[in-house]
């Protein structure tokens, strides 16, 4: 058994973590942190988990780091560089948090206002975009897990960007979150009379995940790209759905792109694409690993649409970042993710 | 293995019978019938099972019942009596519709406008509370799946009654349920405009969950009794809860009810009396097979409050066909159905 | 022109009272206050004013009294006392707080657990059910305007209570509520994610607003009179629905129900009993000052049920003070509150 | 008082034109039609107008057209042509549906799939998108009222594109609709527990308002323009936002942008442009005639990003048939409409 610490417990992350590992049968989880809620049973903090024998909340200092194999570290963005460096050399590591994400300290101190206090650490780094990275993930120490809007863009597109399909200055992503997305932190704008039965844009043109996401597509075409990209607060609690917009190349046609979209996913247990005609909804991965992915012709020729969803605290958090431990220990990749999705 | 087949698989139960069955490592799904879709592939009902191998969707008379062990009935109410009585011996049943529920042809004729077609089978079918009837159910060929409200209703209620704690006339179950208890036929008064962002009741004092509920705690107290019940529908996809208000009995006190209800359900996988000074709410069972049960002293000297939260789709219908089988089949009972509840 | 000022007006119940006084053809804003906002311009705590000339937050404190007539106090309890206390004598009051509910200073220190800061004030403030009150409220300087279930919960049973139609000892109120109930200020169990698709009861046995019913049902009743009430908090915004639980007494029948809340009601513009057979629905007076109250059988021969809804933040609240403002003033009962609900 | 009938006055349309029009000073409400309703009173299918006095439901053979001035017909699509054509011509229309948007009957039939029947009437028509076609609503008999996702995306760009500062090719529309603008036909995919807690698009790259926003804009560009454009299914009962991409042409910059939406909109009553670094919500103008723009710099330099959000029921739909109809008969424009966002 591989014996698991969740650090940062007491929020949807960590939470949505736990939901997960109770059904991997190779983890035992021997630590749950809260710093505000240490020494409380977890229960308290999420009460659906009152039947399970669980351990009690406690602080990151006074975990036993000897009993523990791995971590997953589920703390706010800005505090987890100095927690990760202390942890001892044989914990293995994915990072949830956006900390490690990007790959180069001086975008990460323009992106978020100040300077990285681990640029060793940052360069050890592997980003866990797991279907992208398989390999580098599996030899890594450190894992930075994706960004939940960047899972959901980045997957229709880098197949597309890898073969040159499509203009690589054009593209739009259009992507509409659940409330979870914003954490469980209480916020007037996060309340449910304020989220419910609307939607809205925020971040635009601004938005932290943009640059993760120019970073993985310039990756994936061999050059500098700078998406464009706007995030929607809507009242689900779950999901990420991203429209997104791409021009195709001269010569190139929408077969094309289909099959590359196919032929890079085939056999992937958690990246499905769609049959012609069909558009994913976030209800359909909802709880789930998966992501689906759609495309279709556009009115103007030339133009294509691709749709991806997921959901946000599985592929887009928790759920990948078991995929990657998964990777990491050479487990087989879907333990723990087998599940189909609770719709309705 | 054991070979199953679900009648009726294009429903929200039927749906969710899938889901959980999928997880339970002695089924083996044989069959799916949906009478207006057959022939098709069951993922076009329920798009969140296309990346699943599973058998296309037929009518149920061209089921080959020799390769069948076991079926799960989730047909309308009232069609499934000459289907069940046309199944050969050697197919175990629960049947997840009302017809079989009441055990007296009078009171079904009395409840459902129309006489009874097989009295015999009814004669022969066990109500399916797990929690109460588990030695009847092992033995049974024919189960009846009790209804949503009742199952809530009915699990705080019976060990105060069969100990003779409360009075019997003056019981109050006011239900809350979410959509789904509805079923997938359109309808406008379901539609999500005509739901979304309000409560009503419905039913009021003629609900046909009524008189099944009064038979289960009648024979818990050993009187007749007809208790007071007001469902209402309220927007959430899933989940039931009840407030149940009682009477104490002259020198019986709150601890003795408490008493009664650990020491009914201590032990039981799926059912958990709360700590004093907690109180369940449905999001911490949604989509698992457990119940919570609360109790709470009124202003009132000499009079109780119960709350219980359950899943209408699991607890209430699927899980406990599911628990069911596991009964009847002598399997583990909490087979398919560990799972903790997906909040939020 | 009645010249107003909105202290407190950053809350759902302040916002509220503006969108609606808005409409009121001989209402003219004058002051809007907001401690913490002071300075900002009100629509940046409320965008939905922005097209509107309204004025500037500002604190209590440098409000000029001698230009103002009439003050709607949405304070939180607790800190309304000494503010009022503080108003020049011309200055008419509705205070939306529970500070002048309770006639009794000592029941007030008993449920809120302080002393009363004003006992005089308690002692000249009218209760504000304007349909029970109205001549008392005409006179009145300082009205207590109704907690949103008392409101609710009171209508329906004063009827039965002033004829001697129903038992008193027996009664049980189920009231759900939406969330705008719990005010604006962030708290982790008012998030998004934690109040959708789902419901939960709270202050079991103990909430405030018990004994604010109780007391004018005692009233209605000519005796001391403790109902049995649970709160619900569900997903929706606004609204509240009670279920209420009677038994009739003896020699008294439902049609002598029906009449006595027909005969008491004839005539009131914002208070409705539904035919036979209908139920009401918190989406039919949604965003209106109307509450609609059914009445049925119940089952048991000799108990009924009666169901009422009303919209939280106006019967509950803001539309019940302009009400009584109107009353206050000799204006037209209906002014500013002529709307139909907003369904769907 | 002009006297007003509404045909097909018993889905969501419908009933909105009432709900506004009952606050209107100079109509009186003469006739209200359902087909398959004919006879009941209004407020048997939408109860929240139970308190009002309103005409039965009758078939639309059976008005009396000498009594009536003007006519909304909120009738479905396709079956609105003949109907218009039998109404004597002393009526005045605004159409509901989308029989009459499209300027050219051969456009009509290549979108809708069958021939105009009445292309004399269709000459005729006036587009009844207020803000830019007002001269000409003034003096139309028979006003096309523009399709909600229109006219929440002409709006924005119609001002840019009239002073040519946007690239006319690479306009990109993602809107997110509540489904109120489904309609209220019973269908499984417009359920609650379809609809909640989720999000997919639909009619991707081939929804019939992409052909309507195409001509209003190429009217604007003054050259034939084919946008991109992709709806979305949210769960909100009414509001659509629209985020717009443009691709600013040379020598423009976002203050020029800016400034011809400032100048264009100055002084309308119900379309306001947002101060910079401000982003509208649905929730802002819920229930209102508003629509709110906003406008943002990309991270692109070039490019820029457009926000309009309207309520698909009233701007989009019958709050706006009803500035038609002000516009038409001269009064006041916002008349009936003076209503602030019921927000939360």
């Amino acid at each position: 058994m591989l014996n698991v610490a969740i650090l940062g417990a007491s929020g949807y992350t960590g939470a949505e973590l736990l939901r997960l590992l109770l059904n991997h049968p190779k983890v035992a989880i021997r630590a749950l942190t809260a710093e505000r809620h240490a020494g409380k049973p977890f229960a308290e903090v999420f009460p659906q988990f009152a039947m399970l024998d669980l351990p009690d909340l406690q602080k990151i200092d006074t975990v036993d780091w000897q009993s523990i194999d791995f971590a997953f570290c589920a703390l706010p963005h800005g505090t987890t560089q100095p927690i990760i460096a202390g942890l001892p050399q044989h914990v293995r590591v994915v990072d949830l948090s956006a900390d490690f994400r990007l790959t180069s300290a001086a975008l990460y101190e323009a992106v978020y206002g100040q300077p990285h206090q681990q640029p060793d650490l940052l360069a050890e780094a592997v980003y866990g975009l797991s279907e992208i990275e398989r390999d580098a993930i599996a030899k890594a120490r450190l894992v930075a897990n994706p960004g939940c809007y960047p899972t959901g863009a980045q997957l229709p597109l880098i197949p597309l960007l890898e073969q040159g399909l499509v203009e690589t200055n054009s593209i739009v992503i259009d992507s509409k979150s659940g409330a979870t997305g914003a954490g469980r932190s209480p916020k007037e704008g996060l309340l449910f009379a304020e989220v419910a039965d609307g939607i809205h844009a925020y971040g635009i043109g601004t938005h932290r995940h943009g640059p993760e996401i120019d970073q993985g597509l310039s990756r994936a075409a061999g050059q500098d790209m700078c998406v464009r990209f706007t995030p929607h607060l809507m009242p689900m609690s779950r999901g990420i759905l991203s429209t997104i917009y791409v021009t195709i190349k001269p010569g190139v046609d929408l077969a094309d792109l289909r099959s590359a979209l196919n032929g890079r996913y085939a056999g992937e247990p958690f990246v499905h694409v769609l049959a012609d005609g069909q558009a994913p909804q976030t209800r359909h991965v909802r709880g789930t690993n998966h992501v689906l992915i759609s495309l279709h012709a556009d009115r103007n020729p030339g133009q294509a649409i691709l749709v991806s969803a997921e959901d946000n605290l599985v592929k887009g958090a928790s759920g990948q970042a078991i995929q990657n431990m998964n990777i990491m220990m050479g487990f087989e990749e879907t333990l723990g993710l087998k599940l189909t999705a609770q719709f309705p």
